[in-house]
């Protein structure tokens, strides 16, 4: 069965691919399963409807007929458990690849949306400056812990993984900030996801729909 | 294999239950796997020799001979998925409860973390009382949503899964606060996770370490 995914009708990235759809696109295309995509407004994410598929309102959903998840990193998941490409055949490979998956959205993610937030709700604080400052500090700590187990290694645990797609999705979200060009090994890393076939088609997908919107 | 897992030699709760090694440990105990415990102290966790265990240098890591994970997410999976017990046998219903787990750690716990980063890191700044509003705001926002999911039923998708078990992790760390008290259905919630044996027997381990250490 063909999944049908929820995304921003119009996403405030404008087209950039910092939407958590774009994850899911991605895995759906590294492993080849077509879908089809419901866009929302932000209305119609508060609306009942929508709640009961996703408590916390927000996109994306994942939908097969009556089953429906919730959650970028689990949907992630599902499509890596369900389909060849996206987690290592051993065991314990497995293990440190969903490792990883966690550590991209639980360890990397959080003070990296945190930056955006302060932007968003603080911009005009007069504490601003002074509070980016700090979480800066706290994205760099982690950036030079990554950068250190990265290495010279092209992915975070042996061959490309579920981990890595979701790392390069976190890490892509400093875009613009120049954070990132500190650590030339991470600016390579995700250099190397964008590169891949299927990220380039996930991307194209996702900007389509911005262009497409965004001139009606 | 018994496993081992790290935990703080002196954990900054006193003993309240709050470090991520606790998880790991009421993981353990539900499904009646028993394990060894490796304390470490703040100057062991920044050594190479941890680091290599946890990229992050973090606790909890778990070890079963030359096999490693880090990220309490992640090894609570890994437990989950080897014994019966945390996650439902149903395909479906194993999918929700993964995002669940998801959920507790991505969306529930980046706010609740972010108000213990701003007290001990911006406690003493002119815009602290300011801000803490703003970040409680983001958490009553959470809350209300989880709380209006989870109504009047006991789990958060059907029996008790590793999805609850790291959703009560993150709601107490709320204590005190008395911000869960708006909420009774998510209070009760947390009640009953707490009511579990297994709870009972992690709780108390974690808190013999902390009495024992800070004896000595």
């Amino acid at each position: 069965m063909k999944p049908t995914i929820t995304a921003f009708e119009r996403s405030p990235d404008r087209g950039r691919g910092l939407a958590r759809d774009m994850r899911v696109r991605w895995a759906l295309e590294e492993v080849g399963q077509p879908y089809n995509v419901r866009l929302l407004s932000f209305s119609e994410m508060r609306e009942p409807a929508h709640r009961a598929l996703h408590p916390f309102g927000q996109i994306p959903t994942y939908e097969e007929g009556d089953f429906a998840l919730f959650e970028s990193g689990a949907i992630v998941f599902h499509i890596a458990e369900r389909h060849a490409g996206l987690l290592p055949g051993d065991a314990n490979a497995r293990a440190r690849a969903i490792t990883w998956m966690f550590a991209a959205l639980t360890t990397m993610e959080p003070p990296i949306v945190d930056r955006e937030i302060a932007r968003l709700l603080e911009g005009r604080e007069t504490w601003y400056e002074q509070r980016l400052l700090l979480v800066e500090g706290r994205i760099r700590n982690r950036l030079g812990e990554l950068s250190g187990h990265l290495g010279d290694a092209d992915w975070l645990d042996g061959e490309f993984s579920a981990g890595d797609l979701l790392m390069v999705t976190v890490l892509r979200r400093l875009n613009g900030s120049g954070i990132l060009d500190e650590y030339p090994n991470l600016s390579a890393f995700v250099a190397r996801g964008e590169a891949r076939p299927a990220y380039k088609r996930a991307f194209d997908a996702q900007l389509a729909v911005f262009k497409t919107m965004s001139a009606s």
